[in-house]
């Protein structure tokens, strides 16, 4: 089903399924939007710890097998805002916690065409024998935010629930933007198209990193990100950076504090950056300064 | 603030006003969306007669002081269903009565640009002083649906929650839609295209309510709308227009049975009527068959 921009997707879910008081699972982090969608819906929030490899599907086990649960939220390829993937063993092991709990799955999937490096992992909808997925697809990230297109793939009884969900919200999605979106994934230039801003992204995130390594205090600590826009950074305990925040606006700097991608709060030492929008020359200009700042508050 | 139709500005004032268990105050018959909508926020429905000149603005104020109200949810202008239109007496006195029963008041106006004949009315939202009128505007019957572009006209404080609520709904509204009507309606073109289709509209009308009058039997009773796209037709109590659709639609002739407009039901001898839509041909053949199913409905 085509939906306004896929973030319409993750609110249709929370008409769907979510009743008030319903337990709902999230990455801790977690996409910011997803917390505020879900609270209109009176969700009760619970975290799942995250490494490397994404989401600890052992945890969600226990703590679903505990409390349980209706819905698990989570971006698994390139996540907002970590950056991280969630690992091809994790993606089947999911399945088993869904059916296990009667649980269903928001698989928000807005960044997997822009990898830049690493092998290619399959979306854990395909996966999924027993419908309990439900993949959100995105045009937003590729092809034009503002063309608000995205879709939604899931079983036909979960559909039709959502269909009149949207009915209610917008009636319909726009048919030019599905138009233009159609006849461009048709045509030969949306390859190259893709090619391209997946070379540029790349060198962007090259760029900044390079950039980070260079100016930021050796206590700031981050990954390389495979693919999508953003960068994680965590600080030591103890910092605020929803407060540095205003010393950077000040020299007209803006980073997202990590503090509200954290369903339960509680946690403000850490920052997103996006590479994917910043030219290189501000870029330069930007993480210097930003780096300079940095270490004025650590102290070094 | 622009929305994604103005079908997301009835959302909207359902999300930022509507408690569940609050009273909302709607026309009997109203709009089948606003039903639908409100009631995702499960709303308590009450209904307010109409005659010739729309909602009865004493029947509204009895009830209010009686039930209370958070919310009174109307078309004024060529209202959908019946075409009718509040008369500007009863438009200046619904302002004292959201007062004196603190509520707000949705004027949900689509289809007053489509005027074929009588004399303009000013939207209530023109009587308003003191920022209880929410005024919801749209392109969709006078530029493209499929652009899906309305606005809401409120005060600010009122804008300011609904912009958080359309941020967890879809971000932002279309951009590529909202600069295409931009430059429309800044071109003389567009002042030509709404006469245009507004005497194409005219036209349809008036060949739809000749075959009427050849066609259809006597007990069904209808009045010219001056505007809009809809005629409402009324049959004698005890018949069911919900199960007549089906003998209707075997003859491939659509209509939309009034009951579904009725937001505490209870009515089904009523039918919508659209004639902005089908072509002459179609409408010649259409009504003069329905007009054969209804007169041996009514054995005439």
């Amino acid at each position: 089903m085509l939906t306004t921009g896929s973030q319409q997707g993750i609110d249709l879910c929370g008409k769907v399924f979510i009743n008030p008081g319903d337990n709902v699972w999230v990455e801790n982090p977690t996409y910011l939007a997803a917390i505020q969608i879900y609270k209109v819906y009176n969700a009760c929030f619970n975290t799942v710890i995250t490494d490397k490899d994404g989401m600890d599907i052992d945890a969600l086990k226990q703590g679903a097998a505990e409390n349980g649960g209706k819905l698990v939220y989570t971006v698994p390829t390139f996540q907002n805002p970590t950056g991280k993937s969630l690992s091809l063993e994790r993606r089947k092991a999911i399945i088993e916690c869904l059916e296990d709990n009667d649980m269903i799955l928001v698989e928000d999937d807005p960044y997997s065409d822009l990898r830049y490096e690493g092998e290619v992992l399959p979306p854990i909808k395909s996966f999924d024998t027993s419908g309990r997925v439900v993949y959100l697809g995105s045009f937003s990230k590729t092809i034009a935010p503002g063309l608000r297109t995205g879709y939604i793939v899931a079983n036909e009884e979960i559909l039709a629930k959502m269909m009149v969900g949207k009915q209610t919200v917008d009636l319909h999605s726009n048919a030019l933007s599905q138009v233009l979106i159609y006849e461009y994934l048709k045509s030969e230039t949306y390859d190259a198209h893709l090619e391209s801003i997946k070379l540029l992204y790349k060198n962007k995130r090259d760029k900044m990193l390079n950039l980070m390594q260079a100016h930021f205090p050796d206590c700031a600590k981050w990954e390389k990100p495979q693919g999508g826009m953003f960068i994680w950074v965590e600080f030591p305990q103890g910092v605020s950076m929803t407060e540095f925040l205003s010393v950077a606006m000040d020299e007209k700097i803006a980073f997202i504090p990590g503090a509200s991608f954290y369903a339960l709060g509680g946690t403000d030492n850490t920052m997103r950056l996006n590479f994917s929008n910043s030219t290189e020359a501000d870029m330069e200009k930007g993480i210097k300064k930003l780096g300079e700042l940095l270490k004025k508050l650590f102290n070094k």
